[in-house]
């Protein structure tokens, strides 16, 4: 079996972006400034940014039948990520999301569909792919297949990675997956709910201490990022850009952080700062996707970045 | 070269149908109840009920180089239509549109993006595809184009049929245009705005006599429709059917009504009908194409319908 740098296991959707001067009324009938198709998906996304900072990377996931399927699989592999081991189901639709951003504010409404297609399950996860990959990523979809993945992983040493509060995850989910996981990267709101804290700092040493996770980070949009660790703690600025789109912002960060944590000389300052910059510059175009720059595009735009 | 039934000289667009409880506000995020893509445009959805009813189709438009391109090709290939004489475009996006369709009274929000590709153009209309077909069917896109493939048609004796007010017809273009055509069908609307009259028996009176064309039909959705020859004119209720999404009814009443005109043995009567049976089962499923019926599901609709 093929060796990845990261297994995948979650979900990925598609987006259907249209950016419009305002949102429509019954019966409108008006002009758009794009329409765009592009995958999304906590997990899915992840990956791509992790394939074009160069990670050779796997998606795991169940794949419905419907021509969104199809789309959504042959944009994974544009990207280089390969696809071999998802089940594909017989019946069901994807998920997919409209996603209408208005022009003057940036702001999204969401219509989204959720899949009819049956859940990857816990034995439908390949042994030898997880323990000969050096990490996995997880996204709180498909817990149980997610769960059972966790566990091989921490048995042969793969480093666990999970983007709290994407997914579904019931409260017992929740526990049981947490104390299985290397690097926790959650939202405020996530950490907020999870801790029952209303405070970032205290709510960070509250999951690291409960779940002993080896890293912690909690992102707040504009605000920027946490770290904690046993040795260190810091907060990390957001990088100031034109926005233009925040779709799939926090999908590219938690690959990109990834990505970072797998580069063994990059200090747990410069894996944030590296995180922020391409996060930031994901947000300058249209789409989760699009805007993710490569590996010399970042470390220039860090380099020449003024606050 | 092949001989086809119909050319179809127009748009082709891809529609993105989504099903929704209500039209969102600004940071929204809520489930829909179905999403579907599925190719529109005047010309290419009536190719599709002419090919679905059995006629031999071939569509002629520019296409343009991005994924909706292909989707929107390979669901017409699906249907059996050839496109092999299209020129295909470097650059540009292609015609697509976001129709939100409300669930509580089946009323469309239309976000429509329009193409940025180069027109057809009248040396690319390949003089033995038109001069060989049965009919041309036109719906007032890349007029110049479609006049000179018009002109060819009438120098063959192939029936030229025009959908009028789908397109973006200039008044010079129109008063070019509608003598060159057999076969006018058009929209209540367009009739008013075209003769100056604001009464349907007067205003068809008026096309005809005007344009000299063979026959002229307006439609007016639920109200029915109205036919005019030389010897003719009668009205034509339309069915009452429990309707789901009105996208592509237009379209589709013109392909078929074009079917029915190339059926030596039908009355105009009969074609009338016909026309506005596959149209009304047309709106009984979401989406411009899926609710097109086939031949034998019409006239068995037809012969069961209770007024």
């Amino acid at each position: 079996m093929k060796h990845f740098d990261v297994v995948g296991l979650g979900l990925a959707t598609l987006d259907i972006l249209v950016q419009t001067p305002r949102l429509p009324n019954s019966n409108d009938c008006f002009p758009i400034a794009a329409l765009e198709m592009q995958g999304g998906g906590p997990v899915a996304t992840a990956l791509v940014a992790l394939s074009k900072l160069g990670a050779n990377c796997n998606y795991l996931g169940s794949i419905a039948s419907d021509d969104t399927a199809t789309q959504i699989i042959s944009e994974l592999h544009r990207y280089g990520i390969d696809t071999e081991h998802c089940p594909k189901r017989d019946s069901g639709v994807s998920s997919a999301s409209v996603i209408l951003v208005e022009q003057s504010n940036g702001q999204r409404a969401i219509l989204f569909q959720k899949s009819t297609s049956q859940d990857l399950q816990p034995e439908e996860v390949p042994l030898d792919l997880i323990k000969n990959a050096r990490a996995l990523h997880l996204d709180g979809f498909f817990t149980p297949a997610a769960i059972h993945a966790a566990r091989i992983a921490r048995e042969h040493n793969v480093l666990v990675s999970l983007d709290g509060g994407a997914g579904e995850l019931m409260w017992d989910e929740l526990t049981e997956l947490l104390p299985l996981v290397d690097i926790l990267v959650v939202a405020k709101k996530f950490a907020f709910e999870t801790t029952g804290k209303q405070d970032i700092l205290v709510a960070g040493m509250n999951l690291l201490n409960t779940y002993r996770n080896q890293q912690v980070v909690i992102t707040d949009g504009e605000h920027g990022s946490w770290y904690w660790d046993r040795h260190t703690h810091f907060h990390q600025p957001a990088f100031q850009v034109d926005v233009v789109d925040t779709t799939g912002a926090g999908d590219t960060f938690h690959g990109v952080y990834l990505y970072a944590c797998l580069q063994p000389e990059w200090t747990p300052q410069y894996r944030l700062k590296f995180a922020s910059a391409v996060a930031a510059l994901k947000c300058t175009q249209i789409g989760g996707r699009k805007g993710i720059p490569t590996l010399a595009q970042t470390q220039q735009f860090i380099n020449s970045y003024q606050n």
